[in-house]
């Protein structure tokens, strides 16, 4: 279907065998990299992303460090409900903010359809640098509905987030409305991406971990499984990911993803019981041992690999984003070890 | 072998059929409380804890609102490590801080061993207060070493702690010292709690499911498990909590604890299950429910002591502490559907 049909990522997703084990590392471009900031200058991550030069040398940079099997669009979960003119915005130091909340239903009047060709012309624009200059798959992703919520009605990052779990289970009528909104959102975002030359696309559901199996099922899973399923025909690979999902693998595979995302608390052994096997996973070192002396990050390596256990449908990753304080050589080196093993 | 061997909690702690479910709730007595303030006074939480007569008075106060089968004694899991004056404090709105993080063996000087007899008097006169006051058991607590050393090693509330993993790999043999003596210090604590009156205690490990199965078994399990051995001898039940710990459940009854705490995450059939029915449970109301109106959270409370499905090894609580927005009408009524359930 694409030109990446053979290649170590795509092959994995598909649960076929690839020539080496695949490794990507979530948001491997970015703050971690040096050569970002003067890039990124002196605006935000947002005013970065809206450049297309810009956001596909930034895209660009980690593949020029680290031998990873895709790169990944720099962008971010919120730029879609940004380029909306939702009042949503990444205050640094903080991360997503909402200065006003998302509350009630009239809330949903400024949630309108997003349309990719003019709202995120500059993403389309990414795209096609990237797929003249890259020579391995790109992946797009979107924020699943359960994630970008929490950050629309905490309006600031929240440890417990309980104004989002007060409005889904006091006005289920209200949440389903949001929910359903922000899938669309995320259909077409991720369409547009897919069309501009994306290989693959990956659904982050960061903070679904924080629920019952039972609530995810009722409040979450409808609205995945919508935008998974509006995206099977497309034809690439659909991962997904979020992380304390340990309760939780057997739904996100059940959603229609190709490759679950595993965090670093669940063994992969447990992850593929959980799975049954119908998925391709990916994961899961975790990303705080990346600050641990190489034999230490090594050791760590190597037992997931071991516990993986040639097992061909499967990607190293973290088993969350890449911290910013993380050292380049340690996954420059993390990435040569991956392709490494077996051989 | 105390006065409330037939209590309900006592019962079910010990997997005997209790007379009724009993019922507490995690942080029942402190913010959530509009009678907490004006005992409290002007002071940090810190201050309260060392006034015998307050301390006493803030723990009885929920057992007046609420029909709940235990008392948890009101302090906090650094008091003993603020009495031995290893520098670390409660900060209002930020948490457990210390201005000197621990990160080299010299630090290890600043922790002394614990005297409960001259540093913890004040905690020893709470309890005798409160065990002449009381008609329900008490419980005492201590923190594990794992959640203390995150708080000691960051300096302050930590996502990543990727501080406290970076010495625990890169310095496995300070990371044992460091372990081996808050073992020392809870176990001090927690026999002088016991000898004073306290008819339970619960080792709060609240940070351990940041780890790998793995990880915790080699840095985490050996120090738990000295702890509850060495109270073993006492009699009294132990209880064992933390969060995230879906794939650490086996391994915190492996560890000797009689009853194990269950967040929110996990359904209680599946903790059952991976501790093979070979210790009580406790929990698991997602305390953010606690937010929703009285019909969701009487939903909840059946859902989930139709998932106990009567097993007699059951203590209902939520699945972490009170939040301080809560209101205590709902917790009154949690405990009345509680002990109303099945009659």
């Amino acid at each position: 279907m694409t030109q990446y049909d053979s290649s170590p990522l795509i092959q994995a997703a598909r649960q076929q065998k690839p020539s080496h084990i695949p490794v990507w590392f979530m948001r491997q471009a970015g703050r971690s990299l040096p050569e970002y900031f003067p890039v990124r200058g002196d605006g935000t991550i947002l005013n970065a992303i809206q450049v297309p030069e810009r956001a596909a040398e930034i895209t660009l940079q980690p593949t020029r460090r680290y031998d990873v099997d895709a790169a990944i669009l720099f962008s971010d979960i919120i730029t879609p409900l940004w380029a909306i003119d939702f009042g949503i915005d990444i205050t640094p130091g903080i991360g997503p903010t909402c200065e006003k909340p998302f509350r009630s239903e009239d809330d949903l009047q400024r949630l309108r359809p997003l349309d990719p060709s003019s709202d995120l012309a500059f993403q389309h624009d990414t795209i096609k640098i990237l797929t003249e200059e890259l020579t391995i798959p790109l992946i797009g992703f979107a924020g699943a509905p359960f994630t970008l919520a929490t950050y629309m009605i905490e309006g600031k990052p929240s440890k417990t987030h309980h104004n989002t779990k007060s409005l889904m289970f006091s006005e289920p009528a209200l949440w389903h409305k949001l929910c359903d909104a922000l899938a669309d959102i995320a259909i077409a975002s991720l369409q547009a991406q897919i069309e501009a030359g994306a290989s693959a696309v990956q659904l982050f559901d960061s903070w679904a971990g924080i629920l019952h199996p039972q609530h995810y099922r009722e409040f979450v899973f409808p609205h995945s499984q919508k935008i998974l399923a509006a995206l099977k025909s497309s034809g690439v690979p659909l991962f997904h990911f979020g992380t304390n999902t340990a309760e939780l693998l057997d739904q996100f595979a059940d959603a229609g993803a190709d490759v679950v995302g595993v965090d670093w608390r669940t063994p992969l052994s447990a992850a593929r019981q959980r799975t049954n096997n119908r998925v391709a996973l990916q994961g899961n070192l975790d990303p705080s041992i990346c600050h641990s002396p190489w034999p230490v990050v090594e050791q760590e390596v190597k037992r997931i690999l071991n516990e993986n256990d040639n097992t061909p449908g499967y990607i190293f990753n973290l088993g969350h984003g890449v911290q910013p304080t993380t050292n380049p050589d340690i996954l420059a080196a993390i990435a040569k070890l991956v392709h490494s093993y077996g051989s």
